[in-house]
């Protein structure tokens, strides 16, 4: 199975993205309600917990781990890589970067990624010529799980949130936060029909369809868990699933 | 000592009205910021948490208790001053219930302490001829921690939540989530200068000053503990008592 988990709903836009390009193989989700939001905790924390789910996903099956979660991807990737060697692990950066063809690049995320300047280091330090903008966008997690995803203020506060990058003739935004693809449609109208968009999330979906091409395939039961009764899902998986998901409630920690 | 606790950074609107009240008083204050926010937690959660805390609160010297997390006390201060007896135990509904003088009353909170429905049942103990509306303001608290205090958005989403309580003529608004006093003008203006708005920070204050006044005086040094890092406590200290604290951060669980 591919053992995906995020610090809560969000990471359903990942599953969302690995479903059109692997329709056919089973995954376990491990969503940390409980925990959430790992955005405004520390390093250690995000650490500590994110090996803790690892840990609990292989036990139960999965095969090859995907961090849907970008302040675990951030603060925790090379940690975790370290700690599980040989199990192969997926995270948010680095396969929406070597996507980047662009000189001026803005990343917008929560407080926690944006803080932690892990997708500027690894920016450029794959071409030390980018010219990066980065900006912290935390209301856009409470727009989306209010449904507000097409609304006056949503355009309103990425209007506020975006300006600077218009202004600066950013190129290439990453949508650096599970939650924002699903402002896609605001965000690009925000920033102008100039600047391309990088779902990160698809660029791993790609990712993993290639590194699965030449496997035995993978076998296993779709399984969706939270630590805690999650806050809007029906809303946020039919706003990426399009269907209800039926959660398993269950904080193994 | 007064031991005051909350999810994050909001109870330092209360602790600012304590100050006003009782500012002689040594207070020890705990924000659970590794575990925030309570808001979209379960119920079962919250009550083990708070429990863990004012354990601790005590065998560090506190001698009375504050609740000031708004989810803790709709869902968790029966159980809490049960399992606390002897100890006096303020939470945030009660103060503020005594207050009321309307027939319509207006209530909005996080989604957790909404959905508890602890409000309504309190308000309807105290008064069954009440007419009882509430709301989830979920992009509140994010808003007041970017600082927008006065800003055209935050009008626009005040008047976006309010409209319904304009519309229904209600008398009473009760400001049940810790954030929401930092938002008290951009909120008495979207519902109207005919409104009472209670800030129940103010009538636990209130009520804390009365129940000491005839006590001996509290002894021990001001301290503020959160249980991680927490995320602009720079600009909600300075909103809340005009200065910076110095947290210290521990998670004692």
């Amino acid at each position: 199975m591919i053992g995906v988990f995020d610090s809560g709903v969000g990471g359903l836009s990942v599953v969302k993205e690995i479903f059109k390009e692997l329709p056919q193989y089973p995954l376990i989700y491990f969503g940390d309600t409980a925990r959430l939001p790992y955005g405004t905790k520390g390093a250690d924390f995000v650490k500590r917990y994110s090996a803790k789910i690892i840990d609990w996903l292989l036990k139960r099956g999965a095969e090859i781990i995907v961090i849907a979660c970008h302040t675990s991807s951030s603060w925790a990737a090379d940690f975790l890589k370290n700690k599980f060697k040989g199990v192969p692990i997926f995270e948010m950066l680095g396969p929406a970067i070597k996507e980047v063809s662009g000189k001026k690049i803005g990343i917008i995320g929560t407080p926690g990624t944006i803080k932690s300047g892990s997708w500027e280091k690894k920016l450029l330090e794959f071409n030390p010529k980018l010219k990066i903008y980065s900006r912290a966008c935390p209301l856009f997690v409470p727009l989306v799980e209010e449904g507000w995803i097409n609304k006056k203020i949503t355009r309103e506060v990425a209007g506020e949130y975006l300006k600077e990058f218009k202004n600066r003739g950013v190129d290439n935004l990453i949508l650096a936060c599970t939650h924002y693809p699903m402002l896609e449609r605001v965000i690009r109208r925000a920033v102008g029909s100039g600047v391309r968009v990088i779902n990160p999330a698809e660029s791993v979906a790609r990712e993993l369809k290639f590194f699965l091409a030449d496997k035995e395939p993978l076998i296993g039961k779709t399984q969706f868990f939270f630590s805690d009764q999650p806050y809007n899902l029906d809303k946020i998986s039919h706003l990426c699933l399009n269907q209800k998901i039926r959660p398993i409630i269950k904080d193994p920690f």
